[in-house]
């Protein structure tokens, strides 16, 4: 398996992190974010969104979208459980980021550390706050009840979670007002398989 | 099972598509998106987030997210394909409608058909078409290659991607112009079990 990735992003992270939770090994083909290299037509031959994270399997077939990389990483693993309810929890969560969350943190973090905080976009950058601390909150909410996102064991949702909420800061956000997602992020950092983003 | 929603809205649609195509009864209980009554104290006790729709199961147990809840519906039937590869492209769809599609097209259909597109939502509404024409042309290009959006046979991925796509006209688009996806509408609206949205 391959992914075409950005090393410095953290869909990325994300797909890294999976692997080493799941013990899997990976062949990293980097693709330079800020280049526009995704947007060729060799790239986008192989999808047609031209978005990375991409995940090419043996055969040649493709996989796009991180969380439904992470999900085909761990299918059959504890992290994606095959028990009905527990299933549609780490669903409920992994749509939660794609929705709630990554639209409001990960693009005020783009904004901020990959873009520098151009005066065009500081207004941008204003508004992403509000709905990112409402997805804080109610990830801070859910871990007054259990130990990860879904329940227990850790699982894809925390993957794909952890990946923009424990560098939230960069985007502005402070952490230090959701003790319970702080508690989480020392749990994840605990794990004998962790990876840290950009080792 | 219960499910919290509002029937004019297609992710609704998108639960009640579901039941019908894999033959579940449902009973349902009206939420109206407009009163804000998803809002209260006691709906948020249900989901923090604070979202419609949202799955009840007879034991008390929620699901939201709505995707989630068709994937939960669908378990371990032919929509949600067991197999590694076409579980996850049915995934990929599903996160892609989240994040590349449903904020343009549901959202500019929303200012115009729910708010009556007020002068000061009339930015955000022409801001909102390049990217959905973008979505609508993915789609259109992998209609081009299979009768379904992840291949055959039908999938979730179809019944998320088809609620908010055969009504983007609309929200300001027009179909007539991505005639693979006029022709998968109307394989969609040929299945023996489809019903109307609104019906």
């Amino acid at each position: 398996m391959l992914v075409y990735g950005d090393e410095k992003s953290a869909s990325y992270y994300k797909i890294e992190l999976a692997c080493a939770l799941l013990n899997i090994d990976d062949k990293w083909i980097d693709v330079d974010i800020m280049a526009g290299e995704f947007k060729t037509a060799a790239f986008k031959a192989l999808n047609s969104n031209a978005k990375i994270p991409l995940l090419v399997i043996n055969n040649g077939q493709t996989i796009s979208e991180s969380n439904a990389i992470v999900n085909y990483l761990a299918f059959n693993s504890p992290p994606l459980s095959s028990e009905r309810f527990v299933f549609a929890k780490v669903q409920q969560w992994q749509f939660f980021e794609q929705y709630s969350h990554e639209p409001y943190i990960a693009i005020a973090r783009f904004i901020n550390k990959y873009l520098g905080m151009p005066s065009d976009r500081k207004t941008e950058h204003s508004a992403k706050q509000s709905g990112g601390r409402k997805a804080l909150t109610v990830m801070n909410e859910q871990l007054a009840h259990s130990n990860f996102i879904a329940g227990e064991p850790l699982s894809c949702a925390d993957i794909s979670l952890f990946t923009y909420t424990h560098v939230a800061d960069e985007g502005g956000f402070d952490l230090s007002t959701y003790p319970n997602i702080q508690a989480w992020i020392k749990r994840i950092l605990a794990h004998t398989s962790f990876v840290a983003m950009g080792t």
